[in-house]
C-alpha cells in the first residue's frame, strides 16, 4: 500500500475519528473506571479481528494506585452498559479497563509500543453556552466527569493508529503493542502496567499528548524535564471535645495537618534541581464548637530526579509523622498515585524528523522542549529505557479553548488526523529503515 | 381558678403536650427557618385569643448573624405549607420566625417576659431501630434537621405555659411576654431579639433548658458562669497556579489559613479568668496539583467576661489579618453568631424555691449552678439586667438517651409538664407576692 | 522575759539588721553558690551556740536542679573567701550552701519549721545615681549578680527571728528548725530540701515573702493559689550546612525550635483551672548563611493544680518531640526547676491573727490572698502538709522602689524588724495557746 | 621589559609576599575597619610613587551596609596605631578604609579594573598546635578576627600586582585600577565602590579568588551562576508581661520571629531557577518567666536571578510583617549586605587562555565553571558589563587545611606568586592584543 497511501487514507477517516471522539467525549469515564471506553475499543478491535489482551491481563495488582472500592466499581459498570457498552465485553473484562492491542508482523524485527490514555478529569464540564462541546451537543452527561485533558482525543488516536498499522502489516517487521492505558489523571494507572510485564520486551516506546500548550501545527518530537512525583493524601486523627466545656480532652486534628503543611513547604531548596511540594487540599473538623477529630491534606512532591524527589518525599513523611506527635494525633498516609523522571532518547529523533517531513499539516517542527509537570507514561518510559530501549514523549500541538483541566477545555479536532498520521509513519520509518 | 388548680389542670394537657412536641419533632426546622413550627404557635394563639406579635416585628433586623439567602427561605417556606403550615399565617410572617404572645393583665404590676427557642440541630436522626422516635413513628422527616436538643419540648412548654397563664391572668398582675426564639442553635438569634425593643420594658427576664445533664425531677434554680462567645468564618483568598510549572506565581490560602489556626490558639492564656478558642472546620484547595486559591475556617471564641473574650476576638482577627498578609492572600471575616456572658441574679431565687415546692415531681432542688457553655438567652439576660431588671436561666432535669446535639438524642416527656408548671407558678408567685 | 520584752528588744537591733541586709546585698551570691552568705549566718550560729545542721546534711542530692558544674561552684567558693567568708566555715560546708538551725526546747511540743530563702537573682543591679544601693554605698559588686527579690533581707529576717527565738527559748516548747534555703530564683532549690528529710517530724510550716505588691504595715497572713510550675530547657540539634550551596543536606533547629514554641503555646486551655507555657527565650544558630544546627529554648509550664501542670507539661514534651522530629532534628530536655501548687491553711490563722495584733508596725491585716506566680516554698508546704502538718506562706508587705527582678529594685528596711517580730510572735502564740 | 622578565621578577619577590601575607594574616582586620591593612598598602604606594585614591574617595556613602558606629571605628584605629600602622596615613583615611591605585600609561587604551577585598571573617583562629599559622608565628593576634578566607592572600596579591603592572607601564596602555575592597565578607562593601563613580569608564574589570575548591595549580577563567542575594535583620518587638500573672498582657516577640521563620522558609519554590533563605540566628526573651518583648533574626535570601531574588526578598518581607502583625507585635527590618548575580564574560577567555599559558605553575586549566555561592564582587562586575564592559571572576586553585570561614584554615602560599604573574599577564596581553 505504501506509506503516502495509508496517511491519505487516514485522512479519509477524519469525520469518523472526530465522531469517535465526540461520542467519548459525552461519556466522559473516570480513572479505573473506562468500561465503557474500553468496551467500545474491543469491539472495534474485535470486529477487525486485531489480536488484544484486556486490562486485567497486562497490570500487576501490587500498584493499583487510588483503586475505587468494588461498589464504585460496579456502578460505572452499571452505568458504562446502561450507556451502551456491550454487557458481553464488560463480562470479559473483569472489573479492569484498559487493554493492548498486539500486531504480530510475522517477520523479525524490534517490538515497539504506543501508549494512549483514555481517563476523564474529575471536573464538570462548562454550561457556558458558547463551549463547542454544549452547541454541538456531545458535552458529558456524566456529572463531575468530563475529558478536560483530551484523552478523548488520545484514546480515539490510538484506536485509529492501530487501524491504520494493521492495514499496512505487510510492510511492518516485529511487533507492535497499542497500549490503551487506564488512570493517567493523578498518575495512578502507569505503574501497574509498567510492572505488569508487557513491556519487558520493548524496543521502542512512543507516547504523546495533544495540546500542552503547543499550537495545531506545531510538533515537539523529544520531551524532556519530566519531574518525578509522588501523590500522597494523610488523614489525621485527633479527639474531639467540647471546645468550650473539657478543651483539655480535645486533641485538634486541624491544628497537626496545618503545621505540617506550613512544614513541608519548607522542604524545597535543592541546589541540584528543581523540588516541589504542594498541599493542594484540606478538609477537617465536624463542627464550630467540637475540636476537630479528622484533618485530611492531598500532597503532592515533585523533583527533578528521583533522589530530588524521594527526599522532598521522605521529609514531608517526617513531617507528617512529626505534627501527629506534636499535636497528639495520630495519622495514615497512602499513596495515590507516582510517576517517574523521565527524558526521551536523542536516537528516536531521526525517525520523528523523517515521519514529521511527510505530514504537511505539521508546520513546526521543535526537536525538543522540556515540560515541568508530571505524567506517568514515565514509568513506562522507564521500563523501556531500563533494559536498553529507547523512548519519547511527543507533544503534538493542538489549539486549545481553555488551559488543560479547565471546565471550558476544548481542542482542535484536526489534531486526531495529524497524531495518527505521526505515529503510523514513526512506526514505518522504524520498520523500513 | 388559684395555683393548684391551674397545675392541676396543666397535667391532664400531658397527653396533648406530647402530641404537639412529636409533631414538632417530626417537621424539625432549623434555625431562621421555623415557618411551620412559629406558623403552629400562631394559630393556637389566635384560636385562644392570645394577642401576639410576628417575628418581624420583634427583631431588629441589623443582628441577623448567618441568615439564609432569600431562595433558602423560600423553599423552606414551601417545605412548610406542605408539611401542614397554614399558607395565610406563612404570608402574614413575611418571610421571619419567631413570635411574642402578650398577656395583658389589666392590673398594675411587672412585666415578665419568658424565652423559649424553638430550631433544630444540623443532626441526621439515627436509623437505630431503638431509637424512640423511630419506634412511635415520630422521626425527623427532614433530612439534616433533628431536633437533638429538645427545643421541640421547649416551643412546647412555651405554647402551654402561656395558655396556662392566660387561664389565670385574672390572679395575675402586670404584662406577660411569651418569646418564641428562633435560631437559638449556633447562638444567631438572641441578639437581634434583644437590640429589638420587645425587652426595654421588662422587669423579670426567665428562661430555662431541659436537661443539660441534669435528671429527671432536678431543678437548678439559677445557671451562672455563661461564656461570652462570637462566632466567625474567614475565607483566605490566595491565588491559584499549577503546582509544578508555576509555584512561585500562587499564594497559598491553606498556607495563611494554617498559620491563622495556629497561632490564634496560642492566645488563650489569660489570669482573669476562663479563656477559648477553636478552630473547629477548616476547607481549603481545589485540586491536588493546583496551588490552593481559597481556604475557609470556622471559628469561635469564648470567655467568661465580654472583656476576655474581646481580647481573644481582638488577637484572633489580628492573627487572621497577619496571615493572610504573611502569604500575600486576602481575608473576609463574617459574625455567624454571638452570645454574651452571664450569670441569673440571686434576687430570683425564693420565687423559684416557692414555685418549686409546689411541684411534687420536683424531687431535688439545687438553687444554683456553672455552666461553662454558651447560651444567645444570655443577651436577653444582659438586656434586661441593663436596665435594673432581674434574670435567670434554669435547668429542668430530664433523663436524655444520648448527648445534647447526638443523632440518638430523645429526652423524657415528663419535663413537658414539670416544666410548664414551674413556669407558671414563678409567674403566679412573682404576682401575688 | 516575756513576749512583749522580746519584740522591744528586736526593734533595738534594728541597725543591726539594716547592716546585715546590706551586706549581704553588696555581696549578692545566685543559687547554689550562696557560700559567703551561708558562712556568715553560721557563723553568727556558732558565736551564739545555737546548733544546727550544714546544708549539705539537709538536702536530696536527687533533686539538685539546676545544679553548678564543679569549676563553677569552686570559682564562686574562691570568691566567697576573697570577700571575706571564714575559709575555714567555707570547707566545712563540702561545696554545699544552705543551713538548718535547731532550737531544742527540752519540752514537749509541736516541731516548728520556718524558711528564709538566701539566694539572689542573676540581674545587673542599675547604675542609676539614685538607685539607693548605690547612693548608701551597698550595691552589688558581684557582675551579673543582685538581690533583686529582697532575699537578702530574708536571710537577714531569718538569722535575727533565729536569735530571737533562742533568747525566748524557755517560754517556747518543742523543736523550731530555721531553715536557710538555696536557689528559690528559678525554684531550684527547694525540692532537694523537701526530700531531704528535715521536714518529716514537722507539724507547723511558716514561711514569707516581702514586697509581693503588699505596701508597709500590710500583712496578708495566708496565700493561696500557687501555681504549679516546671522550667525545662529544650535544645534542639540539626545538620549544618550551606545555606546556598547545599541547603538539602542541612536541618534547621531553628525551625523545628520555633514549630515547637508555636504548638505548645496552643495547649493551655483548661476548663478545669488556670494553665500556662511560656516560651521565654530562644538561641540559635551560628551564621546568616549556614543551615542552623542548634537552638534552645527555655520554657515554664504552669497549672493551678499539678494536675493541670502535668497535662500542660506533657504536651509540651509531646510537641518538642514532634517538631524535632518534623524537621529531621533531634532534641535534648532538661528540667531546670519545679514548684507545685499550693494553699495556706486556714487553721494557722488565728495564731498569725494573734500575732499581728501584737506589732503596731503592721497596719492592715488581710487574712488571705491570692497569688498567681509560682514559689518553691510550695514543696515545703506540701511535705508538710502530706503527713497532717499545717503550712502558710505570708505576705510581708514592704514599700519597693521598682518591681521585683528589676536592676533598680530595692525595699522598705523596716520591713526587717516588723517580720522577725511576726515570727517571733506566731512561734510564741502557738507555743502558749 | 617584556612580559616574560616581569614573570621572572615575580617569582622573586616570593618570600616579601609571603611576609606581607603572613603580616596581615597577624592582624586580621574585619570589615569596614581594616585600617592598618589599607595603611599598609598605602605606604608601600606612596613608596613607589603610585598615584592613588584613598576609601573615601571612591564609596557612595549610601551604600554603607551593617556600617559600625563611630566608637568601634575609633577602637579600630586606635589599634591599628598601637599594630605598627603609620598615623598620619591614618589620619589622611578620614575613617574610612580601601583604596584604589591608579596607573596612567598615557597611550590610549582600554581602561581596566582589578579587584581585591582586603577584609577577615569574624573567626577565632583554631588553637590546635599542628595549624602552620602558629607553628609559624603568624597566627591571628586580634581575638575574634581571622583572614580564614584568604584575604590575606588577595591584598598581597593586589599590591604585588600593581607593583608588577607599574614596572611595565610602558608596555601597556590605557589606564589599570587597582581597587583594594573593604567588607566583602557578608556582601556589606562592594555595592559603596560600584555606585561609588570609579567603575564608570571601566571596560574590562577583572577579580578572583584563591582557593573555592579548586588544588594548587588550576585555574577557572570564568566563573558564573553567582546567586543574587540580600541579607536582612528582622527585629521583633512584642510586649513583656509577667507569664504565670498577666499572660494576657504580653505579646511574644518570639512567636511572631517563629512564625516569620517558618513562613519565609515555604517561598522558594520557583521554576525559573535557584531560590533560596535561610533564617541562620535567632536570639528572642530576656527570661524564661517573662512573655519575651524582642527577638532578632538573620536571614539571607538568594536567587539565581535579580527577580527570583527579588521574589524571595518580597515575600519575606511580607511574611515578617505579617508575622508581627499576627502576634501584636511590630518589627523593623534593616539591610545588611547584598549582592547581585553575575556571569563572566567569554569575551575575555582569550586573554586568560593565553596569560595561563603562560604561567607554567597553572597545569589545570578550566574555561568556565559555576558556583552557588554569593559574592559582592558581582556588584561590579554588573556595574562594568553594565555600560558594555566586560568582566570575568576567576578562580584561582590552592590547596586549603580547612574549608573556607573554618578556624583552621589556611592556603598554600604558592598561589601568591602564580595569582600575580597571572593578573598581570592577562593586563598585558589585553594592551598587546
Amino acid at each position: 500500500m505504501g506509506i503516502e497511501s495509508i496517511l491519505t487514507k487516514i485522512e479519509s477517516w477524519h469525520d469518523e475519528m472526530v465522531a469517535c471522539r465526540r461520542d467519548l467525549h459525552k461519556h466522559a469515564e473516570p480513572g479505573w473506571r473506562e468500561y465503557r471506553t474500553t468496551a467500545k475499543i474491543i469491539k472495534v478491535l474485535k470486529e477487525n479481528n486485531i489480536p488484544f489482551k484486556y486490562g486485567h491481563e497486562i497490570i500487576n495488582p501490587e500498584f493499583l494506585w487510588s483503586y475505587p472500592t468494588q461498589d464504585v466499581l460496579e456502578a460505572h459498570q452499571k452505568r458504562a452498559i446502561e450507556q451502551g457498552a456491550d454487557p458481553e465485553i464488560i463480562a470479559e473484562m473483569k472489573g479492569f479497563t484498559g487493554a493492548c492491542a498486539i500486531i504480530e508482523t510475522g517477520k523479525p524485527g524490534k517490538t515497539i509500543a504506543i501508549r494512549f490514555d483514555i481517563d476523564c478529569n474529575d471536573v464538570n464540564e462548562t454550561t457556558d453556552p458558547n463551549h463547542v462541546p454544549l452547541q454541538e451537543g456531545f458535552a458529558s452527561i456524566n456529572p463531575g466527569c468530563m475529558h478536560a485533558c483530551g484523552h478523548d482525543g488520545h484514546a480515539t488516536m490510538g484506536l485509529y493508529t492501530v487501524l491504520a498499522l494493521n492495514e499496512i502489516k505487510d510492510e511492518l517487521c516485529g511487533t507492535i503493542k497499542m497500549i490503551f492505558q487506564p488512570a493517567e489523571e493523578g498518575v495512578k494507572g502507569a505503574q501497574s502496567i509498567a510492572e505488569g510485564g508487557i513491556l519487558d520486551d520493548v524496543d521502542i516506546f512512543l507516547s504523546s499528548h495533544l495540546g500542552m500548550g503547543y499550537k495545531t501545527g506545531e510538533l515537539i518530537g523529544l520531551t524532556k524535564d519530566f519531574l518525578s512525583t509522588t501523590k500522597i493524601d494523610a488523614t489525621f486523627h485527633g479527639v474531639a471535645s467540647h471546645a468550650g466545656m473539657t478543651p483539655q480532652e480535645g486533641r485538634s486534628a486541624i491544628l497537626a495537618a496545618a503545621s505540617a503543611a506550613l512544614a513541608m513547604h519548607t522542604f524545597c531548596q535543592d541546589s541540584r534541581g528543581a523540588s516541589r511540594i504542594n498541599v493542594g487540599t484540606i478538609h477537617g473538623g465536624t463542627g464550630r464548637n467540637v475540636v476537630p477529630d479528622k484533618a485530611v491534606i492531598q500532597i503532592e512532591t515533585r523533583g527533578k530526579t528521583a533522589d530530588i524527589e524521594r527526599n522532598v518525599y521522605n521529609r514531608a513523611m517526617e513531617s507528617i509523622e512529626g505534627a501527629a506527635k506534636m499535636f497528639g494525633c495520630t495519622v495514615e498516609t497512602e499513596i495515590m498515585g507516582s510517576a517517574s523522571s523521565a527524558d526521551s532518547d536523542w536516537a528516536l529523533e531521526p525517525y520523528i524528523n523523517k515521519a514529521q517531513a511527510r505530514i504537511p499539516e505539521i508546520t513546526k517542527y521543535q526537536p525538543e522542549d522540556g515540560f515541568t509537570g508530571s505524567e506517568d507514561a514515565t514509568y513506562l518510559m522507564a521500563k523501556v529505557q531500563e533494559h536498553g530501549g529507547l523512548a519519547t514523549y511527543m507533544g503534538v500541538g493542538a489549539d486549545i479553548a481553555a488551559p488543560h483541566h479547565n471546565g471550558k477545555f476544548n481542542f482542535d479536532e484536526k489534531a486526531l488526523v495529524t497524531n495518527v498520521k505521526l505515529h503510523t509513519a514513526i512506526v514505518w520509518e522504524i520498520c523500513n529503515e
